[in-house]
């Protein structure tokens, strides 16, 4: 398993209840993918949201997000953390 | 106090102790901009680097990271989190 770092753009005016339910809508089908997103940070200003995530490849981390609806701009692995 | 997230592009070939030297060298700083940096994910591969931080302003963390030797590419204040 690895850890990734995900990406979404285009995001203006998410609120805080948008991004629960955004993120309650990858939990309840990540662990058909075998993945588990474990955190997310928004900046609505930006539009921005960062995702972190456990899974067993990046092509996994994508198609749950896909499947709830918000597809992704970037995915890194991120094999370092400090 | 607002929780950041900034983004280091052109890292590519870091290494885990590369990365935790980084991290040292802004923890040995950021009290004097009043900025807690808390956490960090790196792709070696990619090059990309992301860092969570806890600060004053986006400025205060800039100036962590610029004088430690590592100024970042980008920085969102990341106000909602899940």
């Amino acid at each position: 398993m690895t850890q990734f770092m995900d990406v979404h753009h285009g995001m203006q005016g998410l609120t805080a209840e948008g991004l629960k339910e955004a993120h309650q809508a990858d939990l309840a089908i990540e662990k058909e993918e075998g993945v588990h997103f474990e955190k997310a940070w928004a900046d609505p200003k930006s539009g921005t949201v960062y995702c972190l995530s456990e899974g067993p490849s990046a092509e996994a981390v994508q198609r749950v997000h896909e499947r709830a609806g918000h597809k992704c701009d970037e995915i890194h692995p991120v094999p370092l953390t400090v």
